[in-house]
């Protein structure tokens, strides 16, 4: 087919009528999908339902380094638990505090902390006339809405295939002693679903801030989250920083929402120990601890990273048909637009980031939505919810079965072309 | 036994070199004894191993209400459990928000929202020139430690048999806008184990504040907890509150901590569905919801009130007898001392509450400890750990057994005749 770019008024006029057939084709059939939030489907959830019974009533309950899970105490994990999620993250043990069922009310208590108490002795955010973040975008939302409700300022740094524009964010942090962090998801980014590059990486451990208690918020959400047997490999920032002697200088956050259960995980920070030493003042306030049977029934069922890892082996196997449903309806369905769209092939993570000719995001959100197909709302992947190109789309191809993705992303394509050939339309 | 008041100078050094023999024989013991915490002991905790079989891989995850436990969201806990721990605090579901495995966090959140963002629209209190506190005494010192985390100034609140001084509330809370709020263990408190009185509870309810942000930080942690058939009633102050027409002005907490799991139970938070709106603002910044599945576990095992009045009446035959036991031993050996020490004989709860010769609470304590028993450190009932008296010692006899508790209360008892006599011979 000839691309859109080429074809006359009239060209671009007859297709967008034959195309708006369809779309009144596609909104009578009814349909009702979801791929707006990165949420595993039940068949992924079922695969981890032997987690209730490796803990159950004949097991003992006290952990081999002498913990009674089921009382009060231990206030950083049990150091099973630290182990396995230490490993997860390719991170010493010793700088690993296990926490409770997710990772974000650990960023957010993290945030929290800085606004309230600083960080290490430095002055309380709360007491400063402005602190700003970096946010490389397209990023994700939960983020972004976690330092807007403190009233940080966020500043747009692009991405490329290897990480975010490290020149930009040198400059800035350098120069501005309100830039207090950045926020990260450096494997399988959320939603490019790309992995930042060694040299990335190097350039973050280098950093040299003009603010003290400047930290990069490192959020290795999907570390173990492969589609495909070769995964992407991402350098150890903890690591790094040390080496380039700026080891207080990282929080990086995981968990295993996405390996055993979404609402039912457990959660861990990694940093130095001057950072949790500071973190544990508080947190000692905060709570006596944890939950340790939930640490220890994730410890009693996948031992270790192998247990992880082959567990995550079938999570794979469940969800990269989903990706290559999409793709491939891309690939075959978006003829004509190949020089006007783009979009990621990640080889792991949970999403697929869509850049639409810019001005018609939202608009094709729009019309999923009408055709029963919902997204995540166009501009979610931009601090403030403001895309400025209103260009970028995440899709979530989780939570949908095979056929669903299959039928959703025919929609979606569907969609696109039609708000492309309006937007053509328009500019003729 | 002459009571040591009337006693003669001789006949106090003749008794106290007695007993310091005894002291001496104590110290040979070795003995290892924690009375420290409120800890449950680990054959309480095996009464709640059924939990762990409640919710086992062949159960469907899926609840009555159609939500999967095992996934994503539900900010404000899943209806069962919402169900179940309103039953349990006396209050409507609708004004119900479960959370974690411990009320602890979420009293600290509160605090900390309310620092940083306010109480429903007002100023927060990190932007107020000194924000304070009333805290009956002696109270429970890790409410005292989140305040003083963030410098709320802290005034003492005398309490008697039937709750804080009202008359001294009333006053500070009428005449000070500075005053934003007061922590109460109202139900078996910690650690003097009373229960505030109806006219109490009526008397918070009517308070007319100075402060719009003034809040009543109700901690019903003892709810369930008694140690006899007949317990000791509450006035659900939730209802009073919206009676006297102060709907918004309590935050009410509870937890299984002590009636499943001290590291893994169920928090929740009862207050106003404005609040609790509020709440839900950065609430829903902060997290995408808490352990569903352990909610659920707890509704498949208790099923409701009933359930968990059947379980606390296993708990209170463990807890009596260790509660009697020290008691007897005061009731026996104080003998003498009557006029000049007393203590609490609670119906509930998991604390008895000593007052030593004003003077004389450190000195206890530490002789305690020499001999091999643990207690909590004096002072830490009061804020900033300072009993202006250093006269109060909380008791803890949960974790110990029967027989230990038989011992760990002679050797008490041994140290408070000590520094009694000490003191008085010191006086005379």
């Amino acid at each position: 087919m000839k691309s859109y770019k080429i074809m006359t008024r009239e060209e671009l006029q007859a297709l967008l009528d034959e195309l708006k057939k369809g779309f009144v084709d596609a909104k009578g059939k009814g349909l009702s999908l979801n791929m707006a939030r990165g949420k595993p489907a039940a068949t992924q959830l079922n695969m981890s339902m032997g987690l209730l019974d490796a803990f159950n009533s004949r097991v003992d309950p006290v952990t081999p380094s002498g913990i009674d899970t089921r009382n009060y105490g231990e206030l950083i994990g049990i150091p099973e638990a630290q182990r396995l999620m230490a490993d997860m993250m390719g991170a010493p043990y010793e700088n690993v505090f296990v926490f409770g069922n997710a990772s974000l009310p650990i960023m957010y208590d993290t945030i929290s902390r800085s606004y309230t108490f600083g960080v290490n002795g430095s002055t309380p955010w709360c007491k400063l006339p402005k602190v700003k973040f970096l946010c490389p975008v397209p990023g994700y939302d939960r983020h972004f809405a976690i330092t807007e409700l403190f009233g940080i300022e966020m500043i747009n740094i692009p991405m490329d295939e290897n990480g975010p524009d490290m020149k930009l964010v040198e400059e800035y942090v350098k120069k501005d002693d309100a830039v207090k962090g950045i926020w990260c998801v450096p494997k399988y980014s959320n939603p490019a679903g790309i992995t930042y590059s060694d040299d990335v990486v190097r350039a973050f451990a280098s950093l040299k801030p003009a603010a003290e208690d400047f930290r990069i918020y490192w959020d290795n959400a999907y570390a173990v989250h492969d589609l495909y047997d070769e995964g992407d490999e991402l350098l150890d920032i903890i690591g790094e920083c040390e080496k380039a002697g700026n080891p207080d200088m990282v929080f990086e956050f995981c968990s295993t929402s996405k390996i055993s259960f979404s609402g039912a995980g457990i959660a861990a920070m990694a940093s130095s120990k001057k950072n949790l030493e500071w973190v544990k003042k508080t947190m000692a306030i905060q709570t006596i601890g944890y939950d340790k049977m939930n640490q220890y029934r994730h410890v009693l069922y996948f031992k270790n990273l192998d247990g992880i890892k082959s567990h995550m082996r079938k999570h794979a196997d469940i969800m990269r048909p989903k990706f290559e449903a999409v793709l491939d309806c891309f690939d075959k369905e978006l003829e004509g637009l190949e020089d006007l769209v783009a979009y990621t092939r990640p080889r792991g993570g949970y999403f697929i980031s869509f850049n639409a000719i810019p001005g018609t995001a939202k608009k094709i959100v729009a019309m999923c939505k009408e055709a029963g197909v919902t997204l995540t709302g166009a501009g979610a992947t931009f601090p403030y919810g403001k895309d400025p190109e209103d260009s970028n789309i995440r899709i979530a191809p989780s939570f949908p079965d095979v056929d669903e993705m299959r039928m959703a992303a025919e929609i979606f394509v569907l969609c696109v072309k039609i708000a492309s050939l309006e937007k053509l339309l328009e500019e003729k």
